[in-house]
């Protein structure tokens, strides 16, 4: 089973776009928790309201010596039918992509990963080349900055583009397993129709809802493809942090299980 | 003490503006080694030859479990008076840059770190607002498919440049507190030479010597600025591997005194 297979079928069990960002900061956890406490606690809270997971690998590096063992330990206790994405942003040379690619998807076992396109095609293809994972590229992100590189008109041909829908572009051209898909920040809803305009049947990775701000009518109606799937909307703090309390796995069922039924009501709702 | 008055200095010390790549790969190294074990013989047997040191995270996270204590052992082994740069690539939102910048800059102790534009100021600013760091952009990458984003032509007012003489610009731009840098490939010499003319006070990490096949002398007289210095020319498999035998640390001697000098005949000559 590929990866778009399992999202699927984690979308329907769940009947939910949602994933929930796996992104531990003691410094807002509950206290007297430990990382892989939480991780757990909150997986168990939430794991019949989300089509995935999102480990940062950020939030774990940051652990410093526990780092590859709490990972390690969060991703196996996530239940086997729901996917989990690598959000570690990697992109290096082909030689150096292919130590990442073994690490993130066979010594840690995530069904996706995020990458940057910035290196180019060969430093993708180690990961696209497990036909079997999923490959989200950077495309628009969710940051105030993003538009320093990626809204840059860029001559291709005769034509002039955006950095990032030439970006959404190549991806397609680069597409040959078909597990290739694009991160495109709920902050941007216009950049967000652009580029499903243009990738109709790609998987989009859309972060930046709640704390970040983005507009999830908006989003959920310009992300989703044209069977209201096809769009993963992630979701970090709101979830985790919802309480600071010892009902912080309460709180989080609650927040996300109210995230996913709004995304459920827009999805719902007929395009106009 | 910030980044560049360290470099400089090791540079003068051992009159190199060699570093070595310290990138362990299990498969190419002697039968018997440990990997900590293996970085340390390297550095012993080439830490007065060298101006710095470069650990790709890449081969510390293949590992697994134990990458954190040996990424660190390795660190630590490093003479002080020797900066390390962390190869990690890394290009995220502004909080979760942060975590990175931390584990890297505070945690792991490095000198200096690389990082991706592509997610644009706010990515890189957690890391450059660590005034006494290094933080190497990459600019112009050295493999194959490097010119499928950074060669694209971008507009830019009333004018077209490469995307990467454009995050050269930007970069410039960026340097309030003087500690950016650029990371060029040596297989792309005229693009080093454009990017040079550009910054000419930039200091410059050029990867892609050695294995990768740059033409070392134009590397060194298109990369070094006026001074003769401002560049660090990277090489990693051709040290590391020179022998795998029992003799690897003398070969690696051998190997890094052999591209330290041929660097500096070619750094001494004077620009045509």
């Amino acid at each position: 089973m590929n990866f778009n297979e399992k999202l699927s079928l984690a979308v329907k069990k769940n009947d939910s776009l949602l994933c929930v960002g796996l992104d531990p900061d003691p410094a807002l956890m509950p206290e007297g928790r430990g990382v892989l406490d939480f991780n757990r606690a909150i997986i168990e809270a939430t794991a019949d309201l989300v089509c995935a997971y999102k480990p940062n690998f950020a939030f774990y590096e940051a652990l410093g010596e526990n780092c590859y063992s709490v990972l390690k330990g969060t991703i196996e206790y996530i239940p086997k039918d729901i996917p989990v994405i690598a959000d570690a942003k990697r992109g290096d040379i082909g030689n150096t992509a292919r130590m990442y690619a073994e690490s993130i998807f066979s010594a840690l076992g995530c069904d996706a990963a995020t990458v940057s396109p910035y290196l180019g095609f060969d430093s993708i293809e180690p990961f696209i080349s497990q036909r079997d994972r999923g490959v989200f590229i950077l495309c628009r992100t969710s940051n105030p900055g993003s538009a320093d590189l990626q809204s840059l008109e860029c001559r291709v041909g005769d034509e002039y583009r955006s950095l990032f829908l030439e970006v959404a572009h190549k991806a397609g051209v680069w597409n040959r397993h078909g597990n290739i898909g694009l991160v495109v920040g709920a902050t941007f809803p216009e950049e967000l129709k652009a580029v499903r305009q243009q990738q109709p049947d790609m998987t989009l990775l859309i972060p930046g809802i709640g704390a970040q701000g983005g507009d999830l009518e908006k989003v959920v109606r310009f992300g989703t493809d044209a069977r209201g799937a096809g769009a993963i909307i992630c979701c970090s703090r709101q979830v985790l942090y919802a309480s600071k309390g010892k009902d912080f796995a309460k709180a989080a069922r609650k927040a996300a299980a109210g995230l996913r039924d709004s995304i459920n009501r827009y999805r719902k709702q007929p395009t106009p």
